[in-house]
Parts: C-alpha cells; sequence; structure tokens
C-alpha cells in the first residue's frame, strides 16, 4: 500500500515536475492535486489549457493517464489531513498562508523560501544535512502541529552546498566565492524571463538570489547543536547570472579550506562523498561526480547524469589568489535535484527516518 | 598627409576589424593589404570569397571600396619599410616569424599573443598603463631594430585590467578572482565554436585563456622602474567560459584592496578614472562607466557604448568573503576595445607619443 | 518650424522606436507624449522604471534628453487638436476606441490592427500602394472627421507586398504562398515570447497572423477604384512561424506569375522597383536589394541595411512546382520598415502629397 | 545468436548514432569499428579523445563498454565478408570507394548520398515504399555483387515522404512545395555551422539539399515497375534553410491533391497510416502523430516522441492558393529516423524480408 500525497500548486512548472517524479514512484501514490481557485473544479488536462487550446505541460510526452482525469481542487480547502504528505510548488506569499495550515496535521514538503530560514526549520539535502531533521521535533513542539514544514533549498544552492560538504568535512572551510551561470528554468513560466532578454546575451542579476544562496548555505553546512542549526562562521559571497541555457545551473567556485589540501586530496575527497543514501528511490548513484575533462561539466551535456540526481564537479584546480586555495566548476540540474525531485528526496529521507509514516 | 599603414593577416575576421577601424582614419590610411600565400595577388573581395560565391565579410556592412579591389599581398614578401606602420592580426605562430621581420624597420602593432610577455616587449593598454611605452627604448637597443612589436592584451585581459587600474591606483590590491563569460567571437572563425557546442550551453573552459589572463594583469599593471616591469605583487586568479553570446565579455570579479573603501568611494574612483586619452580618435568617451541599473550591464545592450571601447562596470558592491571585499560585475568589447579597435588606439598614443612617425 | 506631433502609447516597445525615429527628425517634433493611466503624471524616463529601479528603454543607449524629463499624459485624455499628428503604438483594443477620437481633429498614424480592413481606411505602404491615400477623402466624409487613421501593415505583411508589387505589375500575379521565420520582437514584451519557449526551438504557429498577412496583402496591392480598393484576385497563403531571433523576419515565398517570368527578368524587375520616395527623410535609399549571395538574406547580418528601411530579396530562381513559377527569400525589418519607422515614413508621405499639413 | 555487423565512420557524429541505436540490439551485434587511417589501430575510447583529452562522444552518456575497447580498424582493410551487414557513416566520396568494395560480398547500409540517385539502387524508407527492395535482385545481378547497397535519404527528405505517402496513396498529389527550418546537427561537426553564424539567425541555404529532397522525394514515392522505379510526375519544390535549433527539422508543407479532401479526411488518412512495420525493433509506434494543438510540433519539444522515428504533422489546414489545396508543418527527428537508427530500421526490414541473412 502506497502513502497517499497531494500536491498543491500542481498546474505550475514545479508542479508539474512533482507529478512527473511522482508517477509510479514505488512509495508515494499522487491521489490529489491542487491549486488556486482559477484551476479548482477542471480536470487536471482542462486545467493545462490555455486559450487556444494549447495544453501547457512544459515536462516530457504528456501527464500520466492517472492524472490527466483527476479533478483539480482548490489549495485553500484542501483536506491535508487525508494524505500521508502534502508537496507545495507554490508561490512564498501563498506557501506562508497554506503551509501553516497543512502542516497542522501532515508533513509539507515545500519549494517554497518562505519557511527556509526559521530557526526552527530544517533546511534539508539528504546526504548533506539529514541530520538537521532533529530540528523537526522541535517545530512540532513549539507550533503545535502534528505534521512539519521542511522546505528545500534554492536551486542554486543545492549543487553549491553539496560540493561544499565533503571539502569543509575533510579539510574545513575559510571562506566560498562563487558566480553562477543559471537557466533560465529556473524564473519558471510566471514572469519567466523573455527571450527579448536572455537571447544572445548574459543578465548579471537575479532579485534576491545572491542572498538566499549566502544564508542558506551557511546554515545547510551549520551545525547542529542541542536544538539549533548554527550557520558556519565562513563566509559566503556570490554572484548570480542568467545565461541562455534552459535547465542546469553552473557555478564557478573559488575557496580557502582551513587545512592546506593538493587537487588530487580534493578530487579524492570529492569522488569518495557518499551521502548515505542507498535505497533512496531517486537518489542519484554518487552524490557528485568528478570529471578530468576540462570542458566539462556543460549544462547540456551533463545535467541529465544521475537522473539529474548527481552534482558534476569538473575543473578542479589550485587557485593562486587566496589563502589554501582550490577552484572548479559545478553544474546541478535545478529543475530536479534543486526542485521538484530533490524535494521527493528529502520525503523519501524522512520516510526512512521515521519523520512520515 | 596621412601615414601610410599596412593590414597583415587582412582576411580573417580580426583583420577585418582592422579595415573597419581604419576606412576613414584621419591619421592612418591603409595601403597595403597582406595574408597568407592563400590570397596572394587576389583583389581583396575575391579573396573574401568562398567556393559558393558568397563574401566572407563579417563586420558590418561591405568592406570599404577602397579595399575591395587592393590586391592582397603575401604577408611573407610585404616590404615593412614602406609603411609607418604594420598592424598584425594573425595566428600566434606566425606572428613569432613574421613580426620581428617587419620590426627590424616599422613599428608593428599585434594582436598575436606570441611576444606579450618577453622583457622588453610592452603590453599596452592607452590610459591603463602608457608609462609602459618607455620600454620600447630598450626592446629597439637590444634588438636591433628600427622599429619595434607592441602587443595588445589578450581581449578578456584588457576590460579587467581597466577596471582594476584607478582602484588599484586609490585603495592598492591585495587578490583579485575572476569567472568570466566570453562571447564565441573571441574564438574566431577558424576552428571556431560550433553551434552544436554553444547553443544551450556553456562551456567552462578556453584553453590557455585563464594563464593569460593571470601574467597579463599582472604586467600591465606592474611597475615600471629603470627599464624593467615589475609584476604586480598581487595574484590575479581566473575562470573562463563560454557563453552562447556573440560580442562583448562578461566578467564577475571579487577584489581585495589594501586600503578598506566603501562601495560609494569605489564607485567615485572608477568613475573619475580618466585615462588622458582625450585628442585621441578611437579613444572611448570615458574609460570606465558605472551603471546603477542592477541588470546591467548586459553584452548585448551595453557593448556599443562609446563605439565599444569603454568598460562597463555595475552591481559594484561589498563582498563579505574577502577582507575589504569588493565585487562588480563588468563588460568590455572584445573585438573592439580588445582587439583591432584596441590596436589602432595603441597605435594612436604612440603617434601622440612620437614613438610613431 | 516643425509640425507638433503626439506619440500615444509611448512607454511601450513600439512607442519606444517611434521616439527613436523622431528624435532629430527634420519635420515632426514630438511634444507630447501619452500612455495609459498608470503612467500618466510621470516624467518620462520615471515612466521607464520597473520596481527594481531598471530602465526598461529598450531601443538603442538612452531616449533623447528631450523626452526624458517630459511628463507623460494620460492617453484618454489627449488634447489631440494640439497636435499635427498623433503616432499611436497601442493594442487594437485601446485603438478602437481612442484612435476615432484623436482622428475627429488629427491625423492618426497607428501600428494597431483595428482600422486596417475598414472599407474607408487605407493600409498604406509607401511606395507600394501611395495612391491608396486617395481613400482619405471617402473616409473624412462618412465619418465626419477632420483628421483620418491610417494604419500601417502587420510587420510580415510589408516585406512581402514590397516584393510583390514590381512582380505584380510586370508579370502579374496567379497565387503566393509563404512561409515566415519570425522574429522574437514581433510578440512584444507584454505577454512576449518566453525564453523557456523559443531557445534552440521553433513555435509553427502565431495566433491571428496568417489571416492578417493573407488579407492585408490582398488589400495592400488591390486596385484604387472609384472610391474603393478591390483586393487582388489572386490567393495568398501563408504559414507563420517564430524562430529565435531578435529582429528581421525572413519570409520564403512561392509565386505564379500571370506572364512567364525568367530569374533574370524578375531580378531586373525588383532591382529596378523605384517607390517615388526621393525625399523622404525616412526613405531607404532602395526599396528592394537583391543579393546574389546565395547564403543571404540573414536577419542578424542584413535588416539594419538602409536603416532597417529596404527588402532584402535573395535566392531567387525558379519554382518547379507552380505554372510560372518563381521562388525567393526576403528579409525585412520588423520593427523598423514593419513598425514605428515604418509609419513615420507614412506620415512623410502624406505630408508630402498635402494630407497632413 | 545476433548477426555480426561492422560500422564504418564510427567516430564520426553518424557512426556514434549508430552505436548509440545498436547497442543492445536484439537481432545485430556490433564486432567491428571502422575508421579512417587516422583513427586505425587506436582503442574506440581514445580515437575519439581530442588533444585536450577531451572525449568527443555527443550522444547521450558514453559509448558502451563493449566499444571502448574495441580497436578501431582501418576502413580500407576492412574485410566486409565477416559481417552480415555494413553499415556506413560516411562522406560521399569515401562511400563511392568503400561501399561497392564492401558490396561485393555483404549488404551496406548507408547514410551516405553518393548512390541515392543509381537506377538499380533503391532509397528505402521502410513502411513508406518497402517495395522498393525488390530492385535489389536487380542491383546483385548487373553489378555482379553477393551484397548491395542501400542508401536511406537525405533527413531532410525523410519526414516529407513519410507524410507524403498516406495522402499520395488515397487522393493523388499535384505538386509539393516544402519550406524546411534545419536543424544544425544535420550539417555534423565537421566543417559543421558556426555558433557564430547561426546564434540569433536564419541561414536561408544549405549547398544540394533542395536538389536532393526533390529528386530523392520523387524517387521514393514512384512506383515499381518491372524492375525500374518510375519517378511520380508530381513536382516537389524546397526551400531549405537553417535556424538555431539542435535536433529535428520543421517543414512547412503546402500541396495539391489530386482529388479534393477535406481537412479531416486528410488528417484520418495520415493518423490511420500503418507502414506494416510492427515488429521491427527500431520501428515507431505510430508513423505519423497527427496533433490538434496549434503550437504544435516544436523540434524541442516533440523530436523525441516514439525514439524519433515518428513524422509529427500539426496545422493541418486547407490551403487557399492551390487548387485542392492542403497546408501542415510536419517533425521529423534528423538524427534518429533520418539517419543511423532509420537505417538500422531498414536492416530491420531488409532482414525480415529475408534480403540479409
Amino acid at each position: 500500500m502506497k502513502m497517499k500525497v497531494a500536491v498543491v500548486g500542481a498546474t505550475g512548472i514545479a508542479g508539474q515536475q512533482f507529478l512527473a517524479t511522482l508517477a509510479d514512484h514505488p512509495l508515494f501514490e499522487v491521489t490529489a492535486l491542487a491549486a488556486s481557485g482559477r484551476s479548482a473544479g477542471k480536470p487536471y488536462i482542462e486545467a493545462l489549457k490555455d486559450k487556444n487550446g494549447s495544453i501547457g505541460w512544459w515536462c516530457e510526452g504528456m501527464p500520466s493517464r492517472d492524472f490527466q482525469g483527476m479533478v483539480v481542487q482548490d489549495a485553500s480547502r484542501l483536506e491535508a489531513a487525508d494524505f500521508s504528505i502534502v508537496f507545495t510548488a507554490i508561490e512564498s506569499d501563498a506557501a506562508r498562508e497554506l503551509e501553516p495550515k497543512y502542516a497542522k496535521t501532515t508533513p509539507v514538503i515545500s519549494t517554497a523560501s518562505a519557511f527556509r530560514m526559521e530557526q526552527d526549520v530544517p533546511l534539508l539535502i539528504p546526504g548533506v544535512n539529514s541530520g538537521h531533521a532533529a530540528l523537526l521535533e522541535r517545530q512540532r513542539k513549539e507550533r503545535g502541529w502534528k505534521g512539519f514544514v521542511v522546505p528545500i533549498p534554492n536551486c542554486t544552492t543545492t549543487g553549491l552546498a553539496v560540493s561544499l560538504k565533503p571539502l569543509q568535512d575533510a579539510f574545513g572551510l575559510e571562506r566560498v566565492l562563487m558566480t553562477s551561470m543559471q537557466a533560465i528554468s529556473g524564473a519558471g513560466r510566471n514572469g519567466g524571463v523573455l527571450g527579448l532578454d536572455i537571447t544572445e546575451n548574459v543578465i548579471p542579476y537575479i532579485p534576491g538570489e545572491e542572498e538566499k544562496v549566502q544564508q542558506e548555505t551557511q546554515k545547510i553546512l551549520g551545525a547542529f547543536e542541542g536544538d539549533h542549526v548554527h550557520p558556519t562562521h565562513f563566509p559566503v559571497s556570490a554572484t548570480c547570472t542568467r545565461v541562455a541555457v534552459l535547465d542546469g545551473h553552473t557555478e564557478a567556485v573559488y575557496l580557502s579550506t582551513s587545512r592546506r589540501a593538493s587537487v588530487e586530496e580534493a578530487a579524492e575527497v570529492l569522488r569518495g562523498f557518499d551521502g548515505g543514501l542507498s535505497g533512496l528511490h531517486s537518489a542519484p548513484e554518487r552524490m557528485i561526480r568528478v570529471t578530468d575533462d576540462p570542458f566539462r561539466p556543460q549544462p547540456r551535456r551533463d545535467r541529465e547524469i544521475d537522473g539529474g540526481m548527481c552534482t558534476v564537479v569538473g575543473r578542479l584546480r589550485e587557485d593562486s589568489a587566496l589563502d589554501n586555495g582550490l577552484k572548479y566548476v559545478l553544474l546541478s540540474h535545478n529543475t530536479k535535484m534543486g526542485a521538484a525531485k530533490g524535494a521527493v528526496l528529502v520525503a523519501e529521507l524522512l520516510h526512512k527516518e521515521g519523520q512520515i509514516r
């Protein structure tokens, strides 16, 4: 018997990615789709149509037949208690309102940023800071919820934090500087990046993104002690840009380690990183893959490795401008590991750890 | 009476940019075009044609009528003594062979990398290190030449060095880390980047580029003392990537200043930078323009400012990961300021300073 | 003394193109800018700013200083009588309401489609059907207006009609089939094409476009007799697609002529086409340029010829599938000749012919 | 026991596509890889490396482990008699020399154009003109070969011919006019389309392509009588352009049927087209899929349907400019159905029909 789950924000692009991931999932069965009032009451396939009758389904192929006829519910009236998990893919404002309602009875796994920086909310990347899940006890107690809210990080944070984790553990980190070249899918379709803006161009600013990357990385890599997560002492500084790539965020990273590490030692540590996720359905075969091909990683060619759940690291080399400096380029799939599929992996982890039943 | 100049490598894309720049130039008149033996003997317009009769002219419009009928000479037989300047736009191997021959009698201004790092060769960016031209006396004497060779820097170095110069002068620099997002025109057409490789993609490696940026920047910003240029003590570290942009290199810069500088102070210094180039025909109205629009600079929208000769700096802000840290994004036109037009500006400077007569 | 003109819809992309065209115009001086109530009351430069302070000016450089401080008026309250011309760049619904109000007192030149197919409204392309301006007398009389409304055609119609006109005159036309590859600027910024949709893609449908091209071409090339324009007897069939090009519509045309014409005869007729526009400020040097280079026209390389006002025809050859068949590829700049600059050319023509005083 | 096959031209992009298709094929086992002398003698994975050590494998993931260590043979010395089939993916000049040598003993299935228009050579699209295989008897007899050469058509011909076949059968055809928007993968990597040429552009000419499409379509859809294929009486006219798409050729088709057909009748005929390929491993589930979504087919979103082996037809509508006119837009995957995978499908068909043993 699979667990019943609901997907809220099911008509949006992130919600569709939840459905693509959850079709035929061995643990979870989607038994409800919810969205804003505008879509409520329509069969899902109808809710996806625009005025020209064109179906706005942005994942591969078509939505599973199981979902096509399912009637979309109004998110504000969803009976969360009927589900083992509510996955939410909604804007931050809506999340702030709806997620606490659902969490009264039910675990909520969210792609929204609304609760990421709250003191009693773990910001989970399975395999990186799985232990932060212990914060959920505090969250439940303080808020008086039976369920909880676990957000996943910003898609640009994820690959960075994954790649930093084994280096932090092995050598310590003193400072991290990162420049991203982000895919346009990160901006979504609603108010998304115009072709007129991004074609043959680079846009050197993504509002709010750099602050998120900086704070979230420090929280994710911070130590859990007592019932607190202490952000890392080392600073993280980011420059986030947008390039004409569909999927896959590329990040050029510079960092100082606490103890000097050679390129070979760092490569070995990255290659050896094992998040302890074996057995989880959506987990990558390897958390990190290190390539020696100097022309890789490339977003178009490498983003689908391990089902888009792996962080690919290349161009690992010494950096001469920082003390104990290393530099590398990483690639992380922003709409798989960095979004819905990453959120499903969180659910699989929490299920394994008994937080979801 | 204008000075007679020759353009060597005239059929290539960089050579064409020389011709586009030199058409109707107030000081210089192109009286000879030279290229490899394959093109020699043909009228210029014929030398540009491929087997389908398609004219491979890659600048705007068509080549000036003055050039169309000019018969292309064999570069290896060019009588350099007939010209006041030889501008070269050739591969490094060819440059190593031909430029010393020309320099016996004639000043050579080159876009090739062959001689950039030689001890007696200044690597000039007018307005940034004009004083390094004093090295030419040593070059002439040591090599026994009447002329000389002056290369311009790699196109990725130029904008970086321009933006660093006023900060170095005002506050001192301790370290510089840069990630570039470079235009495909930088790779030229001969062995250039394939559409299959760059469309919807980022290529995180450009062979040799990072080393050039690091070494050249240190040389350009180094002090001229006695008859030597001493590279800067501060290190420069680069990650150079290629993106789907036609022209204009975008660079995300992080740096530590020696004396703490606020964002406002740094902006003032950048805005106030005056290279002393007024009166030079190809000089930009301003060496540096600082924009407050957080979404700028963008290569497609900003590369043509001041005829492609200006460095546009945006997103200037404090950097929390470095001591006295600042970060910004710059844009420099790689095939104008960073190539032929920049080389013509060097010629204008050397003419003004009496090095070219 | 220049004529005073107003630009309505001045903050949109088409309105901006009017301002770029009219800055320093020898005949017309923009003395009022109007837009929707949301922008009204703000200095123009402020009205262009978004919430991040980024200036949404999409033409080259910056708006003329003359316009930057001009306070934007509410389009619904514009006193049209104060101007010699009102140029409108607004949506069709707004045009249907506002343009008749302005036309009571003042000539209106419009980029909107609202009135294009009305019986008493000429659809003017200067040089192609200048004579249709005679319809204005009927329009004034029937509607009781002192002014009039003259729309320009859809941007995809314009290049097609220009290229057909001399062939129609010389040989007669029996049928026309056209497939377009249209630039994304044609869709504007408001509800414009997303980068996620057009990157590495072709979209084979543009709602309403094919019908417009078919009907408008037949009207433009139709005969003016008495006080009617009779649409051409020959049919026009179009397939309109969108490609990842910023500006410039490419169209592959197949046609049957009434009298057999060789490729050479057709080329001569196209080359010789003189629209009688000499003396008009915005007119191209040539209405049509015919290229022998089989790889041209290309939108990126050829769209700016003659200031974007010329139709470039290439690949002219016999067509074996139609009787008296010819085929060719044309390029027309959709946001210059096909939009505001084309509308200004209409105004120049009507001024010369005494319809605007 | 699988049949042993060789792939010639195995290091090129089309050869790689053969390997990707043939890995784990139920009937065929690749036991030899051949290429030019330059690659001969190297393990396959080494032969793919460039001077930077970067592996030039352009299909998904990595080559099958079975192939990585296989030593590449010199194509000019391949012992064809050792194989049941030789698949060739080589340039036309090489094909003209090598394929007759292989065919003396062995069936050759080729992506090259060298023999396509020979009188005794069938140009096969399984399901469209399977019966033309009967020509092989004549070919064997006339040339004195034990094997034969069967080329597949040009990738632009394939989708067109597939879509025309059921319409020809049901209604007859009088004329066909087609404009293509072709992917850059069609030009390959060797002398392929430069990013500088195709980015933000359309190139309106592909040398030789239009003639191939016209002649090949007439041959494929021609009648086999006695021992001849008679090309169709109806003419085919093409305009072939290149757009910034990676894979998937989009074609806008106009045609006249002999008997009038409504849009509904034509759609039904297209939908009902059954090539009789059931049971063939590489065959699509449906030869043709007809979409009602006016915005489809789109190359990026639809090219992978049915493993890239299906022709997707959309925008089917009446055409007013031709007698009994219909028009539609089709999409065909140029490097799957239009190349190696299509060639493997030919081999599967010929095996089923007993031509290959």
